[in-house]
């Protein structure tokens, strides 16, 4: 049985010493004292380590159960989280206006990696539920908001957002789920919905679907598609609940991983719904939320590889097998623990480099998105936006390679369900896919985000790095350490974004046949920029005669580990990216 | 419903066109004729399409089932087992003194590709039967032979090999399992064995266990390790079966993939089992056995990234989604297909090239074993004991990683096991596990290969890639696109190799910390040379004025894009390597 515990330490490492978040101009921040954070923190990482985690493994095990339109979660996840709400833990930062806590998102998201290491299909629920509140609180007239706004800020009501068709994903302008106007203001909405997360369960009395559909004669394609909320159980006008709406889970997917979360099939037939924000600008709604949620799927890549090295780490230091080829490490015993070994040090250092990195990118994009959102900052709006895709695909590709590599370190008890490793790479697989495929986030960064504002947001980026660059490179054992691979690593992404510049106005493929590489590209220098930021931290803290010199000297020898060892892969990807569009697209559709 | 049709053509441009096989001096090669291996390879294309094929999903999903001491496999194996047999595949690369059929192994590694392909939970049970009756045919004695070999030639009786331990995988010195002598030559075997593939079944009257045990008093370690033959029932003097003997599955794992192959914990309780060769010279029995098991592993990782790259095809051909950024190519449907999008692309061309590429090296590496075994060739068997950790490891590595990306190309649906190809990844999984895990072929590899034999067979290698360069770049076209980027690999894997040699007797930890990139590195080279290897036969057939254009230059596009986009990755695998063992080796082992 897997075990995990909350990383609390290092995430207050990254709040306080490297983001120094208390001291930051942004509304509410103020509060984000280190005793305060860390009570949370501390409580969070209880809930998720005693109540949530034990039923990783149940959910995997049990999935989800329909009979007769009723889906039961797996033994526990009821208690469990009734539990968890009744704790106040997903009203954590939402509007205090509607009985949230009004935390920021930063917090929000230190606590949302717990959720998604201890049980990812489980934190989904909750996951969802934010996403459906989120837009309601943005696009809702004040009527909705205050009719579903408090019950969903602690799930009593859960929510879902309802986009994919069968026969559309990506390309939602092909959505043929159609809303007919009633007299009393209301539509009538009719059509099929698959990939439905959360879509149906028995954890809460009422669940809000948000559901994308053309209201009839609506103009074709992208620009005709509508926002609806329809509520499973109707509701009176006193508050209370009704009749059942025409809405029902018609099957539940089998599904690679994340079994605890019941993915449906939903079918919407004469249901009743009520049109969100304008008439055929549902998408727009779509898109003002999606930086928040694709920064939560990003988030889970990290969570998993989180959870996945933490027991691979166990399993290393208790496994005996083999002895270190310089001397036994444990010469009483019948052979040394495979730590001792160089091949699984080397994964186990490249998954604690990556993890620690990531999780400063997750919190610095955290504290980015509150910079927007509440001190309405557009430099900040304009750099997450750009960094989004990036966080979103970067680091589900890299989390999931990391429990792939967790999972190896156990050998053949890897590949056995009963160790639970397994269980972690398949949970981890869905979030490259889901939220806007990895191929599509990539497009979106190439085609879309470059260029936006003139390209600001990424001179933007690229002048935050230099200067941190130029203010620190006094100090020779940081410039050799850390800056100066940054800055080759920089010029790596530097090279690629010119290549984009002059070829792919004459033919867009030379740049998207490089999307991918250049996502990754700069994944990796966001990483060395967050390793840099931190080992400067680090080093600050030993030079004041820190108490607690294994850590830091730790943080350290992991960056160096970083820079050494990843930032080389910028110099791979740029060449790959220049090789241009030619052999990409050589082929014709029947070579293949 | 995944589909799978065997890749005929592109088995016989290897065979003839680049291996020229029906033209090599080695015994029995003359046989290899187009016409003959072309009807061979369609009827082998036939059942494996037809017959087994059709049966992965179900072996997924039903998986094994043990009740009371029998195993049950899923619906429909048994019949297909029995007609496979009957055609007599199991025998086409076995000696006829015991009733095979007597091919050479590069033909039999070409159907093996089919039938891992098609199923490779089903292809296990035929595959542990050849590795045990390699065993027999090689060490055991004449009368043993005389026994076993008939029945197994086509798998009237199965066997498996019964190595691992719980408390014992790669480190097999560890081992438990005991075995004591009896007054009539027999031992007495008793312990428990974990992970044996095949180990209890209905499809054959009889399975022969070869079990690693210690014999009372044997040294220590693994120079106290002896092989035995311990048959399920006991076989009388005629060779009728007697009464069942003291070994049996305990209980099935639960695994992550290849449901189909009942995984089995065995118990010997007081089992009759016969020495086979020398007393406590089992390891050495299987030493021998080596290369053969793992390039059929290797070729395991080919033929899950071919059979997945298929399907992926397909759908990227089917599904309509968004529109070429360049003008639409559907304009008339709704969407265009999934294939005109670059990222798609990209997918694909990665999956195609490393497929072609993979398969020619598990082809040449079939040639080179041959000979080794037929025409005693010293030469051959040191290069082919170099390679057989690159193709192991790194093939399924790579492998791997082609699985999920063609499970990719499908987005959601990609993650519902409806649609087949999560199967594929989490069958490929295994692969980079069994058979010695890929980071122990690294330490094979870096820590023993290399310095094989004072180098010769490493300085062989590189011989061959420069001659085959030197011999070719009076071709301008070969030489810009093939042979240079080649050679520029080549240089990164001597100053690898450079590396090691200088670092690695100060410190074994500065070679071994490099040893899995330098194992993907050393893959990229060969997959290299067999893409020049395949442009020069591809071009010599465009200037002999082939008929088929199309194919030839399909050849040549999809190897430029190896050369461009994928032997990059040498160059940043040097880099990581030359950063040598310092980071990996930072940490004490309680700083993870």
């Amino acid at each position: 049985m897997p075990s995990y515990t909350a990383p609390t330490k290092d995430m207050h490492f990254v709040l306080h010493e490297v983001l120094k978040v208390s001291q930051r101009d942004i509304p509410g921040y103020s509060d984000l004292e280190p005793d305060f954070t860390k009570a949370i923190l501390e409580e969070a990482g209880k809930i998720t380590a005693e109540v949530v985690a034990p039923l990783n493994v149940v959910g995997d095990k049990e999935g989800c159960r329909l009979e007769n339109g009723v889906v039961y979660t797996p033994t526990g996840f009821k208690a469990a989280f009734k539990q968890v709400c009744d704790a106040g833990w997903p009203g954590l930062a939402t509007d205090p206006e509607y009985g949230g806590q009004g935390m920021p998102f930063v917090l929000g998201n230190a606590v949302g990696e717990m959720f998604n290491s201890a049980n990812q299909a489980f934190a989904m629920y909750q996951g969802l539920t934010n996403g459906a509140y989120a837009a309601i609180h943005t696009h809702g007239n004040a009527e909705q908001k205050a009719k579903y706004l408090p019950k969903m800020t602690n799930c009593q009501w859960t929510g879902t957002m309802n986009l994919t068709e069968p026969h559309c994903g990506t390309d939602l302008g092909l959505m043929r789920t159609k809303a007919t106007p009633q007299k009393d203001g209301s539509y009538k909405i009719t059509g099929q919905k698959i990939f439905i997360s959360a879509g149906e369960h028995d954890m809460a009395e009422n669940i809000i679907h948000l559901v994308l559909a053309r209201i009839d004669g609506a103009p074709k394609g992208i620009k005709g598609v509508s926002l609806f909320i329809v509520p499973k159980i109707m509701i009176n006008d006193d508050g209370s609940l009704g009749a059942r709406n025409g809405v029902s889970a018609g099957s539940i997917e089998e599904k690679m991983g994340i079994h605890g979360n019941s993915t449906c099939v939903m079918n919407y037939d004469d249901a009743t719904g009520y049109l969100m924000g304008e008439e055929h600008k549902g998408m727009r709604a779509m898109f003002t939320m999606m930086n928040h949620a694709r920064l939560g799927v990003g988030l889970q890549g990290v969570a998993q590889a989180e959870v996945a090295y933490q027991n691979a780490v166990t399993y290393a230091r208790e496994r005996l097998q083999g002895r270190d080829v310089t001397g036994a490490k444990n010469p009483d015993g019948p052979a040394d623990p495979l730590i001792v070994h160089p091949d699984v040090r080397r994964m186990l250092m490249d998954q604690k480099s990556f993890v620690e990195g990531a999780r400063a990118l997750a919190m610095w994009s955290g504290t980015l998105l509150d910079q927007a959102d509440r001190a309405g900052d557009k430099e900040a709006h304009g750099l997450i936006s750009l960094l989004t895709p990036v966080v979103k695909g970067f680091l589900t590709d890299q989390g999931y390679d990391m429990t792939i590599m967790a999972q190896q370190v156990y050998g053949g008890h890897g590949y056995i369900e009963e160790q639970g490793m397994s269980q972690f790479t398949r949970d981890a697989r869905i979030a490259m896919i889901y939220e806007g495929a990895n191929g599509v986030q990539a497009l979106d960064l190439v085609g879309r985000k470059l260029a936006a504002e003139g390209g600001k947001p990424l001179m933007g980026f690229f002048e935050l790095v230099k200067s941190f660059i130029k203010d620190n490179e006094g100090d020779a054992a940081l410039k050799k350490d850390f800056l100066d691979p940054l800055k080759a690593a920089s010029k790596d992404m530097q090279a690629a974004g010119m290549y984009f510049m002059q070829n792919g106005m004459k033919n867009p493929n030379a740049a998207l046949a490089g999307s991918n590489d250049f996502m990754h590209l700069f994944g990796h220098v966001c990483l060395g920029l967050m390793w840099a930021e931190m080992a400067k931290a680090a080093m600050d803290a030993l030079a004041n005669g820190t108490t607690d010199k294994d850590f830091y000297q730790t943080k350290l020898a992991t960056g160096r580990y970083y820079m050494q060892r990843q930032l080389p892969a910028t110099a791979m990807h740029l060449a790959r990216i220049e090789s241009g569009a030619d052999t990409v697209m050589a082929l014709a559709a029947d070579a293949f």
